[in-house]
This record gives C-alpha cells, structure tokens and sequence, in this order.
C-alpha cells in the first residue's frame, strides 16, 4: 500500500484494539488502506507529511482520522489541536474513539473541534458494530472537499 | 412536546424535505422530538433561546441540528459560524444537509466547525435510508458532552 492511498489513519496504541478496528473495517469492505500510527507523534509526522512521512502529500489527506486519547509520546488532545488549527488539515474528520468516559475529554474534543467522539464498547461484537457504523458513516455517507493546491500553498505561505 | 425536550433541530424551508426526513426518524423510532426551523433567523433564535424562544435553555440543547444551507432570511452558513463561535453551543453537533454540491459550500462549512456535510440524495428512498443512517449515527453512537452551568454562565457573563 502507497502511504499517499490511505484511508483511514488509526491512531492507536494499543494493537488489540487496532488489529479488531482493522478487521471489522476490512470485514465490511470498507477499506484496506488503513495506517496504524501507535503514537501521537507518528499521527502528526503522518498528518503534516514530515519525517518518515516527507513524500506524502497534503494533497492526499486520510478520509477519516480515528484517534485514541491516551497516547504515548505526544497525547490525542495534542494531535487533535493541531490537526484542526491548520488549514491544510482542518478539514480532514477526526472521530475520538476513546475508552475515557471523562467529561472533561468530551469537552476539549469538541471545543478543538473534534467532528465526533466515541465510546469504545468493551464487548467485543459492540466494539465492532460500532467500528462498522463509524466507517459506514464516515467513508460512504460523509462528503468531504476535494483539497485544492492553492489552498495548501497559501498556508504554506503564511508558515 | 416541550421544545426543551427536541432532540433534533432540523432546519429546512422545504417542507416535503422536512416532512420526509421526519418520517425517516420516526419510523426508525430514533425520536419524536424533532423541532422544525423554517429559516435561519428561526434557527438561530432557538438555538440562542431568545424571542419566542426564551423559555428554552442553553441547558438543554439538542442532540443534533441537521442544516440546510440555503434558507430565507439568515441562510445556513450564517447559523453555523454563529453556532460554532459560542461557547454556549460550540458542542452541539451540527451536520449540513444541502442539495449543493458547491465545493465552496463543503469548504466553508468545515471551515466554521460543522462536524459532517451531507449531500441530500434526490432519489426519495436514497434520502429516507441517508436520514436514518444519519440518526442512528448521531443519536445512538456520537457521545456528547454534558451542559454544565458553570459554562454557560461563564460565557453568558463574557457577552
């Protein structure tokens, strides 16, 4: 897989948790091309194409970002904050699908501008439907707008 | 139904879309509670409890708001920005439901914080099942955060 075809970036550091996600997104034919990034750091190298991730384009951006919280190295909240308060990645959805049910989460995810947050069931075949119906969600229902160049080399220009 | 209890706002001119989305809900048994805004100065007015809404609380908002964009008086852009840029319902999910298929019209919305953009199908049982799938996502899986008053008076108290 092209790293530049990605669908879904999942932001996740737990490999149980990932390895389930993956295959009730693969089960439902909704995408092969998933990206594990298993820290904060890595999801933002991968998001703003640095690092490892130098020959991605922000022209290619993931359709749906899903992002734990709890992450080493640099946490969710973080990667959430700068994802949307760039222009270049402000538009890309990112879910928090997350075990915390601490209101304070749920309150800083939306008001950095989280498009919607989960609650990781801790039933297995809960925790899959409900990966089913966010993919369902996101990749089929959801439109997002096409990335245009100009838009990125403006915010290119204004760093 | 006391409009403190709507758990969907949706705002629409058209009434056969109105009409048709509400059946969608109701038959899925997601809700009855859905509070019809004809126009955006309608909307913002609910949703800012004031005028023939001042009964209604920031305490109590509802689950979801689904958008048109193009609405007499103060179209659907305009309730967004002003939606997403208070505290007091920065955290309401709102997703746009438009026939527009302008690039500028999903740029913009995702700009201003709307959390999803949907395009309205034409075909009448396309729109019922993306109605449904709509609902089931928003009200069943998305997690929002509680209103705490203190909140709310903050922000009332910054105006």
């Amino acid at each position: 897989m092209k790293l530049d075809e990605t669908d879904i970036l999942l932001v996740e550091d737990s490999l149980d948790d990932a390895e389930l996600a993956v295959h009730a997104l693969r089960r439902e034919r909704l995408t092969n091309n998933i990206f594990i990034a298993r820290d904060g750091e890595e999801a933002l190298d991968f998001l703003f194409c640095r690092g490892p991730f130098a020959a991605r384009s922000f022209e290619r951006p993931p359709k749906l970002v899903l992002l734990d919280l709890k992450l080493p190295k640099v946490d969710g909240i973080e990667v959430l904050r700068q994802t949307k308060q760039d222009p270049r990645t402000v538009s890309i959805p990112v879910v928090v699908m997350t075990s915390s049910k601490e209101e304070q989460d749920l309150v800083r995810s939306y008001d950095l501008g989280a498009n919607s947050y989960i609650q990781k069931p801790v039933d297995f075949e809960k925790f899959r439907e409900t990966v089913k119906t966010v993919g369902l969600y996101w990749m089929i229902i959801n439109q997002r707008p096409a990335v245009h160049e100009s838009r990125i080399s403006a915010a290119q220009g204004s760093k």
